[in-house]
Parts: structure tokens; sequence; C-alpha cells
């Protein structure tokens, strides 16, 4: 059994550092990395990719809305679908260079916060971030949450899928995350999270809070980066499914 | 006998036009796209492409600093060579996937502004902006005028050189161009411009302002865009060049 | 009879300009500045107020959300309303500064774009840009649709209110403007508009595109400036207001 | 006998924080705030202003470059004194503005980073920002270091001067800082700075690198904010100067 720990990193920008990247390179097996719209920089991109490569670990690029101030987590209506993907395109291929420079290379998109939120209740939106992916690259894979738009959107156009879960929040019965704002809906406690992971990981499926079982294809887990338990989360979801016989390893080896 | 026109493009950004590209891509060759930084957003980039493609004039990236306010004309000072070297790779990736998205293909790098004159003033930036090139893709070609520290820099990293004269500056005997400060060192006269130019190409030398003639190999010939009389300008050239048998044609090709 | 014309101007960016803002400047009575955030910076800011003031018009803060590529038109959500309650303040101050420096004074606020829209929908965001505008200088005059949740806000906040109809713009029943994508909704004949705008200040009312009359005390009239036609409607209005006894003056005079 | 201590506060952006500023404004007599250009957004000033009112402590706009990438410290060349001097203009308007909302009032600028520096080195840019001050409230106490060319284009343009020293920094003999760059030239022993700090606010004068005795009048002390030690720095320069007798108070009050 394997499976791939991701985790968005490299959301510094400038002088402003955040996460604790070294420290989460040591634990996933792929780094999501901010493209410089709602967080990260060239300098800061070539690092986190200069460090993957060392490491073994993977890397995507992590576009996401031209939103410094809101880190990519503000609602941003006004633009076309066709002005979206050429964004995403612009943020992948910056990227693929920096990684190149660094001698690593992009081997999958994740799109960030609020844009993929959007993404998945707008099919045009879906449509236009997977056109931008192949357009630029065909052999890209779409970091999706399972069964909603954006995979649905990525199987139309052709292009390879990897199937996500999240270790610290919970699902609501429509496949979807519950909300920030509803208590309870993102988890702290690390074993909860680890041992939730584990069985999903071993039953191919996630439990909803009504208690409703959807079976999912896990092909990589998401860990969250930029908090300050960050680091003991990932690394107790990692040690628990390692220690139940779980190859930790990137979806793209 | 065969000479590159190139111009600079995409010069917009957001909601504010600049230049008559739609005119000029049906004079020049090769089209200098903005990457976003110190003008241009992926949408422009993106439709300049699109129309560079289907009229057949070869795409570069045209890098500058991520200056908009300053239009990449101001020089900024603090960043290491590193920092720089990361920045360009940026704006190249950025660009190749835009252009990739619109079916085309970025051939070439022209920094921009205020970046390219600090790098031929010093050779750790020139070196950076060389490897920055490399390191995305080697076989890209570096316009940079000739005699000066990014033209050597290029030829010390490895990447292919082309060789560019001005239609509307006049040089001074270092071969640098005479400040934009000094009087008469911008030409708005057409069809003196495109008589100096053809005589440039045909005795492959330019003529300084005190008289001093300097050999070049000629490659490209720079038209500027984002003036009023730009394209009557460019157009001029165009015609004086073809008239006496030279033919205008990507560098590229 | 008075009554006065406003404009929205000072909307270039860096080295793009927008619009005629000196030709304006001579129709109109009072001059809506962008403040830095979707258009406009310090020096352009300098300049309009200058000229504002040699020639009599009255200068307004044009704040709105800080989107320069999408020109404040995208909506924006994530933010709480004390953000934005700070992001106005902010923007006001900085035109009073700016303002000050040109020897000009700022007499009113009016809010810009896809902020204006928003605040028109939201009562908390109506009463937190209310509470910006007071929290800098009570005395500041804010430029309403009438009847909308803005006016309210501003009555409950304690603020002066301008009431404010469009010369270009048809009406819905409820008073808000109809949508920009509807066929007719955006007047391009001068004539048309000039004559309409005099019915509505003779009568004191607006007739929406269902042909009901909403009764509205009319202290100011917006044209707008950002496009090829903005100059000759905005001459037409004012002629034909003129030649039927109405005087244009700022409403802050 | 009475200094005042400042610090550079509000130095986060967006979701980056800097700096432990809530421990700072129970250290220092003035808080010198980022306007947004070089750091710091409207909710930061805001909130930076609301504590400091309610810690009595005064508080100044600290404008700098529109360079948050390079946190201000960037020296970018190309804009006219002219232009400097709306961007100051700018920045002072909108932290006076969001200091009223937070209930506080701005009493003094202190301009940051690069533009400081270059300010002391180019008196048409010292007399820019000196006149950008005059021109939004001739009351405002411009901090300056003292035999510059700020002090001197402040007293030129006839708006108060405030005299600062540098608590961590060694001073040359022409009463510029040590450049960062040289070993030794950031004091880091929180003992040995108080104790220097002490003897010049006690002999009214710095002593340089060489030795040599500059007698200066002493009206506040920077004290640093943005590195770990910051606190133990600024708490140990203030216990040192009590506990000899000096009061710490604002020098506007």
């Amino acid at each position: 059994m394997k499976v791939d720990l991701n985790c968005d990193m490299g959301e510094g920008f400038g002088p402003w550092p955040m996460g604790d990247d070294e420290a989460m390179l040591d634990i996933v097996s792929s780094a999501n990395i901010a493209c410089g719209f709602h967080a990260g920089d060239p300098s800061i991109m070539f690092r986190t990719a200069e460090i993957a490569k060392r490491k073994g670990v993977a890397v995507g690029a992590h576009p996401g809305f031209n939103d410094l101030h809101g880190f990519g987590r503000r609602m941003i209506r006004g633009d076309t679908p066709a002005e979206i993907e050429r964004m995403i395109a612009y943020q992948i291929g910056a990227m693929q260079a920096v990684a190149s420079l660094a001698g690593h290379k992009v081997t999958y998109v994740k799109v960030h916060g609020a844009l993929n939120n959007m993404a998945n209740e707008d099919e045009d939106l879906a449509l236009a971030i997977a056109r931008a992916i192949k357009g630029v690259d065909a052999s890209l894979m779409n970091v999706c949450m399972p069964g909603l738009l954006m995979e649905k959107a990525s199987h139309g156009v052709g292009i390879p899928v990897v199937r996500e879960i999240f270790a610290d929040r919970t699902y609501e019965d429509n496949g979807t995350l519950t909300s920030r704002k509803k208590p309870g809906s993102v988890l702290h406690d690390a074993d909860f999270a680890a041992e939730r992971i584990l069985r999903a990981v071993q039953d191919k499926a996630v439990t909803t809070v009504s208690g409703k079982r959807i079976p999912v294809e896990i092909d990589t887990i998401c860990v969250h980066g930029d908090e300050p338990s960050a680091v003991v989360m990932a690394r107790t979801v990692r040690a628990k499914l390692e220690a139940n016989g779980v190859t930790i390893a990137p979806f793209s080896g």
C-alpha cells in the first residue's frame, strides 16, 4: 500500500517567512509551491524547489489568485474563464522555469484557496483551469478533491488526476470540506487525525460529519504547513501510516 | 541579405493599453513580450502571442524589474545576482507557458530597460541573467548589444547570442546608447533613421556620435512601439530595407 | 436651479494614462480622484488636484478595492467590514494629504465600482464605509445613489449625503442601475441623455426602464470619463442644463 | 533629563506578521508605523495605532519606497524629487486618517530605509521630503540623524526637527551609520549598547568608530523591532536610562 503526503510550501514573501518548510520537507513526499501570486516569490520558489530536490520530494505548482494581501483566500469575481486560464498557465510556467533552474521538475498542479473552491462550484472555471494545465504540459497531473467539478473537468479535458483527502478537515455528505467557520471542522488532535486518515486509506473511503461513507481512491493526503502545530500533525500522520505498512512516496514517482 | 526587426510589445496592464501592437505585428518579425513584471499581464501576453503566431512573428520573453509603476525603467539596487537570476527564470517560464497556451513558442529573451542597462555595467548581473536563460532552456537566444557585458556573459555561459542595434537611437564610442537626456539622442525622422539603418546593415557597422565606425554583426534591429510615431518609423525602416534587397525575417527562423 | 456635475478622474497609473482629464475638468464641477488602489498614483492624484484647483473644480476621494489589475470592478469577498473601514480611511487620508500639497481640499467621498455595488447590497459594509468617512472627517460628504443602503448608512452614522444620478445609465424599478450586460443599459446618444437628465433635474425624478417614476433629490450628476465619447457626452449634458437655466456648481460650494 | 525611545512598527503585511509590536509598545514612547508601501496595511496600521493610543505611545508615519518585496531597503532610482514629494505626502495622509479612525493622532514623520539614506545623500530629495511634510501639516516633526542633509532640509523648509541616534549601530566620523556590511556595525550585546546610549545621552555626544566625539542634541533613540533580540535590547536600554534618572517620554508630548 502506498500513498503520497502533500503540503503547501514556499508561502513566505520577500522579508516575511511562513511555515517551517525545512521541517515539512522531511515529512511529506510532494511540495505544492506557491507561485508568487498569493504567496511566494522567485527566490523562495527556488529555495523550496532546491531543498525538495535534495530530499527527494516531488514539486507541484500551486497557483492562486493574484492576491498577496488576502493570501488567495478572498473570492475575486469578475475575471472571465479565459483570463483565469492564462493566469494559471502563467504561474505553472513560472514554477517550471524556477524548478528547472533548481535542477528539479514540476510534475503536478494543485490550485490554491478561493480559486480552487470557486472552480469546484463553476464548471467553466474548472474547465479553464484544466485547459491551462493541458496547454502548458498535458502530462502534468491535477490534484483534485474526488467527485467534485475540478476532477470532472480534468477527465473531460484529458489530463491525469490525483485524488486528495485532507488530514485535518472534516467532510460534508456532498464530498466538500466542512466550512472552517463551523466548530470542529478543523482537526487539531494529531493522533485522532492520524487514526482517521489511516482508516480512510485502508477502507478507501472518507466518513462524513453525518456518518455517511464516501468511497474514494486516495492518491495523496494534504497536511497543512502554515499552522504552529503543522509539523507535529504531519509527522504523526506519517508515522501512523508507516507503522501500519503504508509507504509514503510521491504519486508522481 | 537578411535581418530581423524586433519590437517591445504587450506593454499594457489590466485596463490600460499601450502602443498599437496589432499594427506593429504587421511590420516586425520578432515580438519581445513583457512578462507581467514591468508591464503586461497573462491575458495581454496571451493575446500578443496569439496574434504573433497568426502573423508569423517570432516571440521572445522580455523580462524586467518587478516595477509596474516605473515601467522597469527605474534602477532598483539591492537584489543579489542570485535573486535576479531566479526572477528572470520566473518571467521566462511564465512567458513560455502562456505562449504554449497560445500555440506559439518562445525562442529568445531580451531583457528590459533598467535591468538591461545595469547588466551591461555589472558582470555578475550579466552572468546571473545568462545563467537564468540557460537554466530554463539552453537553446533560448539572448538579444544583446554588441560588445557589451551581456554579450560577453552569454558567450561565457554558453547560450546563443543575437546582436541588436537600435533604429532610433545614437551611439557613443564605447558602443552604448547616447543617454536619452542628451538632445538628439532619440531620432524622430523616420527617413533619416531608415537610411542610417540601411547603411549600418550594408556596412556591418554603426557610426557613433563622434563619427567613429564600430564594426558589428547585426542580427536584429530594434524599433520602438510605445511612441505615437512608432508605427511610421517601423514601417519606413522596413520599407527602406526591403527596397534595398534586405529580407526581414526572424533571426530565430 | 443648481446642480453639480461629477466625473471619475486621475485613473491612469504610472506610465499608463486614462481619459482626457484636462478636457473633463473644463466641464464638470466635481472631480472624483482615484486614490491609488484601483487606479491612480500619488503623482497623478497631485496633478489632477492641482488642475482642479486652478479650474475651480471641487475634489473628492474616490476609493476602491486594492485591485489595479481589475480596475476595482471585480468583487473581492473575504474582508471583514472592519478591514474595509480601515482601507477606506487610508485612501481618503492619502487623497487629503496629496490635495493639501496641491493647495486644494477634499470635500467629499465617492466609493468606486465593485465596492460601491457591494456596499449597496450589504448594510454592514455600507456602515463600515460611513464610519470610515466619519472617523477621518465628519464633515466629508458621501456621494450616494438615492434610496439605497449607502445613503441609509450615511444617515445612520451621521455624515452628510449627496444624492447622485447617472447621465448615461438606465434605472431599474428598485433604484439600482440596469446591469451593463443588458443591451441599452448604457446610453451613447449624448443629446438623448442630456434631454433625459434635464427632465430628471426639472421633475426631481428618474424614470425607470419600466416607465416608473422615482422621485429623487438630485445634488449631482455623474458623467463618465473613461470612454472615447465621454467629453462630448459631458459637454452636451452641461450645455443642455445651462441652456435651460440650470447652474452647474459644486455641491460642496 | 528626558528622552524618547522610538521603534519601527506595524511591519507585517496581510497574513505575514513581523516583530512583537505588543511587547515593544510597552517599552518605547514613539511608534513609527509603516504606511503600506514597504510594509504594513490599513488594518495593521490601525491595530498598531490603537494599541499605541491605549498605552500612551506617540505615533509617527514611517513612509518608504513602494517596495514590499524589498521591504523598502532597495535603492530605487528614477523618480523625480516631485514624485517622491507626492508619494511621501500620500503615505503621511493615509497614516493620519487611519490613526484618526483609531482615535490617535500622528505627530511626526520618520522616513524609512533606502529612501532615508538616499535623502541624506541628495539635497533635492531631502528638500522634497521636507516639503511633503510641510505641505500636509507644518506642525509634523521630522525625525532626522543630526548633521545630515535631511536635518538641514527640514530647517530650510521650516518644519520642526527631532534628532535621533541609534541604540544598536556604530557611527562613522561624518555622522553616518557604519555600513551593516562591516563586522561590528550592528551591536547585539544589550548591556553594552545600553551603557553606550546612556553615555551619549548624558554627554550629549556620540563616539564614532575612530573614537571621535560628535556633540549632538538627542531627542530620541531608535531601537529596532524586527530582530529576535529586539525586545531584550529595548528593555535593557530603557531600564538603564531610567535607572540613571532619565525619563522616557514622547518628544512630541
